[in-house]
């Protein structure tokens, strides 16, 4: 849990509570693999924002904490998939799944939380709730495909980089943002404006996110720099710096990045390049600059503590450095 | 298609016509692979029994056709997760995705697939075929799970495998049928003869599916013989083969199991083995008779074109040899 999360604990330990009885199953890869990474101290951005939004939005039930689940699971599953297609090591400064148990079970208990997550949704019966939900997670898969697909490709634009972050990132973000809503039954105008918000905080989330790989304090991250790099993806700080260099610069960068196993000069040299042209700092605006946006998105709502702690996630997320 | 259904080849036309219209994608990955798959022959089982059984049950409307589609597309993500699993490089007799285009690629597109179907059925609005399908899919990924845990284990006992194959097989073909039921709004017991008539015929399918592992026409199978042998799949055939075996044979039977790429010699062993004990023969009757009781499933139902074919399919399932 972020420890900025401290005033809603009470709440995303019943969410963790009801997690883990929902992963309790007599088939143990299953139990152990997801509570395994249930435990391994996730964000919980995801189920906190429903909580969070539901909430602002006036309601009181605990529909939100199931609800909470299911965006845990969806979460949870890609977080697997997204680790074998990566061939990570590690997650969260710990053995990732695949290196534990092997990419084949990390793939089958990825595809169990995400149809376990559709039964909980089934069971909450509120369509309009699977009906985002169900759009998010379609989107979220295009948004991985489009990005392998992009991979080592130096000449995408940052439009296309957005819409990759957008998709693969904010999309579930900004349903779970929605979910709160409609779990309150607030109006149209209040619905979209949380699911605005929470698109805006994807996005800046995902930049900063794509910073922290040429920036970040290496034992917080909990993973390696250059990881990024390494598997190819093609990140706004390196699109900016790109945009301003010579066809020469930009060929030799296609070849470092093409290299099994990026070695320490390479990645020298495209550091520095970045480093040059400020692409970390340009990325950072633009994440400031949605952030931003998300807390207009809340101009509409009342004050209360839970508009304060979401404006206050805005500003959180651009600042984190892990 | 199977020629089996030729009487339905229309409506299954119209379940096809919809699929690629809908894996159609500005991400050509997604398009390529969705519709690479979708062409590759496959037999059509699950969406042709969505549409037999709602028909049998007097629907009438084009719901169907969509949700055979949601069916189809929860398959194909399987058998592309499956793919890679099993490290398979043919797929009906044809290079698999895995192969064609990176596992990472058809994780990917699976997941893409599995959130489709969601889509679909969200869109269908209805509860109750949501509830079983997505109960279904749950059971798959368990099922495929407890495969994966039991890989090289003899010491399973056949009530180990039939709960395998129920969970990985025969649940999403139960719940093809039970969807045809409701979407009919035919009556409880109608409803659950059509899940048992479903649930028999998935566990015969698969247990002639495990033995075709030994016996089957190779080029027509499209794949190698002795190939879940290789991938550490203890089934029928073998288990009991087992059941009567010396301790020393049956040790002697894992050290084979777990030798990388099985040999000549080895696999001759096994395949002798089978052969002393009738295992396939076992297997066999054993679908024989889930086939006899899904036939019986169906006695409450008049007699009509589509009782007729799938009380003829019951018979095909038990008597194909690819």
């Amino acid at each position: 849990m972020l420890s900025f999360f401290e005033p809603i604990k009470k709440e995303l330990a019943f969410v963790e509570k009801e997690t883990i009885k929902r992963l309790r199953n007599s088939v143990s890869l299953i139990s152990d693999i997801g509570i395994h990474i249930s435990k391994s101290g996730g964000k919980r951005l995801r189920p906190a924002l429903v909580l969070l939004s539901s909430k602002l939005c006036g309601y009181k039930g605990d529909r939100s904490i199931h609800l909470a689940c299911a965006v845990e699971f969806i979460h949870t599953a890609t977080l697997l998939h997204d680790d074998v297609v990566d061939e990570a090591d590690i997650r969260r400064g710990t053995p990732s799944a695949n290196s534990k148990w092997g990419s084949k079970a990390s793939i089958l208990v990825g595809d169990y939380l995400f149809s376990g997550s559709f039964s909980i949704m089934v069971s909450d019966k509120d369509l309009r709730i699977m009906e985002s939900l169900a759009k998010a997670s379609v989107k979220m898969a295009e948004g991985e495909i489009l990005q392998l697909s992009k991979h080592y490709d130096t000449t995408i634009s940052k439009e296309c980089y957005i819409d990759i972050i957008t998709k693969k990132t904010a999309e579930l973000i900004s349903s779970c943002c929605k979910t709160g809503a409609i779990l309150a039954n607030v109006d149209e105008e209040k619905t979209e404006a949380l699911a605005s918000y929470g698109k805006n905080i994807g996005i800046a989330f995902q930049l900063v996110d794509d910073t922290l790989d040429f920036i970040a304090n290496r034992e917080k991250l909990g993973k390696p720099l250059g990881n990024d790099l390494r598997e190819g993806k093609v990140t706004m700080p390196l699109l900016r710096a790109i945009e301003g260099e010579s066809k020469e610069n930009r060929d030799r960068i296609k070849q470092i990045l093409c290299l099994p196993g990026l070695d320490g000069e390479g990645l020298s040299f495209i550091f520095d390049l970045i480093r040059r042209h400020k692409g970390v700092e340009y990325s950072l605006d633009m994440a400031f600059n949605y952030s931003k946006n998300a807390k207009k998105d809340l101009d509409l709502f009342p004050p209360t503590r839970e508009k304060e702690l979401l404006l206050e996630l805005a500003d959180y997320i651009v600042k984190r450095d892990h």
